[in-house]
């Protein structure tokens, strides 16, 4: 790999502006600057690069495709039955084509890394795949190809509903016994190395029993990053409570010893005691501004949460957007509406909003993804961004309010240059490989949606 | 003017797709297609301009520059406060250099046409300039550079509040009494042409006294635009209510002629009452959900006002935002919110949340801006965008999906080419001119952030 170096004029961390050398080590790692007689490119304003905290990536070709009315009341529960119909066929190869383009698209964005939240596993008539772990691996191959850090969390899905149904006849490409996902982790973490990190997640609650559960935590390492989709939406809270006697976050903290190395997604609906009790967890919150927005889920508590001292991070989930800006952006917005007020996640420790949240998401990164992200530090995976000091929408911006406007201004992703791992992936606001994985991935959208409309009149024949 | 022919395979319109041709004839107008030997280009998606129904250019400068938490509360109020101090120290130049970038930001994103919602009229001292016009000409200079349509409307400001207070000295930029505006009017319309309208806006009801309101709507040709900034904040209600006895769209609907020539900006906090007479009057309510997101505003009660049949548009405003796919976007995503449902906007008559909205803001653009835009009609005028048929987002859409993927997913404007009154201004996603435009555009805000920086540092001198 070459040896990647860049002189920061003005490098961001959640503990502050430095100017600094960013020396990148054969191992993917930032070292300390040697003396050298090299020059560096220099750049203006350097941040470490972003963690997508919660993505389904073979939902991305399907963006755009769910925004009709189907019936009187259209809801999350109607949503799915579009994304489980397209669900349906995808192979593989499809699985990498998409994923590729997807990633691609986040590390244009800034996102150097990625938590794949991934569970279909198996062939569309729900048997296994010869290779058990063949989307897995056509995921790591997509990570791969695009040069984004990937953190792989294969999903544990075996139910259907709190009721401990079995899984319909559209879920079944998803579903493992407990010692099946176990074997496939074990597989899967043969692969590890600095852009690869297997953890592992429950889908929901609803998704899993508890003795399911409990086993499969006993089984873990214990560094291992968990998630799980949680409280995005009242019916599953409402439904917890009828099983389980408790809220899905109180029923959790509970009966799981959760603690940093857990990321709960969404937690959209919380009590008081929830909020406190997630915060002091030391777990961090996955919040989705986007895709819950586009689900019509609810709005996260954040400013009781910041002042419980939560850990969080985003993730664009569905990927109707792909964008750092837009998640935090949104997030901040949807606190202003509720509060009519302005400014809420910052207080007076940090005036700006988008350092405040910057801050956060820095921060949250290594515990949630299981990897030395988040920092330009010695030590640290070299993950970078360089913003566009071109840009009109960053012209005579200060260390005091730049990232305020990267955040708050304009509709471009404003990021020039990105290094992941110490690749450069992002010269000039375009990616090494774009073109190619573009026209792979229009390809295979055009052969997925050809097959649905033939299926769609096959259908409406009988 | 070069003549711009274009064929369209696709060309949508309000009231549906059709493969044309689009001639466009010295005037700037569209004709009827010419039998002609010549073979025009072929667009696979072409859309109507869209226009930009509220706009305060000097804002763009300070996108970001109030994002950051100034006191206990935070609000439009103190947004406000930033917002007067970068306002004293814009001079005709500025404004020009100002509004020639946003325009161009505009066109890139879609926009052909922008109503000027324009109060900052005089020097910084309060007194008129040399030629009043001043700011109003570097305002029309900017669109003509870009080649933007213009619908500039003269702000009528005359207090500072609804008890009938004096302007404040930071507000003396903006005022006027009736005869001076009247002047200014007259002025202004000998500069009319193809791509400039000459409307006017009232700041708000409590900027200006009925018997001025009356005197001024008097004195008006009939078919005027007009339009006013109404029930943004809950504090405006209230004092309206105080002062007046009666909430702010109520008063204007009981004192005012209210039809198709007025626009309603904002229209955030409205009764059941209130929605049924606005779209009743056939006046355009102005949403512009970005600002009003980041000013904390609320969120105006789409689907009722649909319901009853109400016209609306959108606007950038205060442009921390410039690009009709995040406010429609955000627009349908704070009702989904609101609603805990999804696809509000649309209903059986129009599934496509996409269409639904873009047939709206189409079918209001002319009575808002009084141009003939927002239909690819004989007689209307040349204004269309061509969208990035290759974009991977857009790949496999058809017409029954393409506008929904448009508006619901990525992070790009999408828009490949743009004609404004027959002038092509956006190639391949490029402004003709904008390198030179966003150089001067830098230089201007480095000015005047220097120059607020050496007030500030004068001021904690004191």
């Amino acid at each position: 790999m070459k040896q990647t170096n860049l002189r920061a004029a003005h490098a961001w961390s959640p503990d502050g502006w430095r100017s600094l050398v960013l020396d990148c080590g054969a191992d993917g790692r930032l070292a300390a600057p040697a003396d050298t007689d090299s020059d560096p490119a220099t750049a203006h304003w350097v941040l470490p690069g972003m963690a997508n905290l919660h993505s389904h990536a073979f939902q991305r070709a399907m963006a755009g495709l769910a925004e009709r009315r189907s019936g009187a009341a259209d809801s999350f529960w109607s949503w799915r039955e579009t994304m489980y119909a397209f669900a349906e066929r995808i192979t593989p190869d499809d699985l990498q084509a998409i994923a590729a383009q997807l990633y691609v698209e986040m590390l244009r964005a800034g996102y150097t890394h990625v938590c794949e939240f991934h569970y279909l596993h198996h062939a569309p008539d729900g048997r296994p795949y010869a290779d058990p772990a063949a989307m897995s691996r056509a995921i790591i191959a997509a990570a791969r190809e695009a040069g984004i850090g990937l953190t792989l969390l294969p999903v544990l899905y075996m139910r259907g509903g709190f009721d401990g149904r079995a899984l319909s006849s559209r879920q079944t490409r998803f579903g493992h016994d407990v010692d099946a996902f176990l074997r496939l982790l074990d597989d899967l973490r043969r692969e590890e190395d600095a852009s690869l990190r297997v953890g592992m997640a429950f889908h929901s609650l609803r998704a899993v029993l508890p003795e399911a559960m409990a086993a499969t935590l006993a089984a873990l390492p214990d560094d291992t990053p968990r998630h799980v989709h949680i409280a995005e939406q009242t019916a599953e809270v409402d439904d917890c409570m009828a099983v389980r006697g408790a809220r899905p976050v109180r029923w959790l903290l509970d009966h799981a010893n959760v603690d940093a190395h857990w990321t709960l997604v969404h937690a959209t609906h919380l009590d008081d005691a929830e909020v406190q009790g997630i915060a002091r967890s030391g777990a961090t919150v996955a919040i989705c501004p986007t895709t819950e927005a586009n689900l019509g889920d609810g709005l996260f508590p954040l400013r009781d949460y910041l002042d419980a001292g939560g850990a969080w991070g985003v993730g664009s989930d569905s990927h109707i957007s792909v964008s750092p800006v837009e998640e935090l952006r949104w997030l901040e917005y949807g606190q202003r509406l509720r509060t009519r007020s302005r400014n809420v996640a910052a207080d007076a420790s940090t005036p700006s909003v988008g350092e405040t949240l910057l801050r956060a998401v820095a921060s949250s990164a290594a515990d949630a993804t299981g990897v030395p992200i988040g920092s330009l530090e010695c030590g640290r995976r070299a993950d970078w961004i360089v913003l566009d000091e071109n840009a009109p929408e960053l012209a005579a911006r200060g260390q005091g309010d730049v990232l305020d406007s990267w955040i708050f201004s304009g509709n471009r992703p404003l990021v020039r240059e990105v290094v992941a791992a110490g690749r450069r992936v992002v010269e000039n606001g375009h990616h090494i490989d774009e073109d190619r994985i573009a026209s792979r991935y229009r390809a295979c959208v055009q052969r997925l949606a050809g097959a649905m409309r033939d299926d769609a009149n096959g259908r409406s024949g009988v």
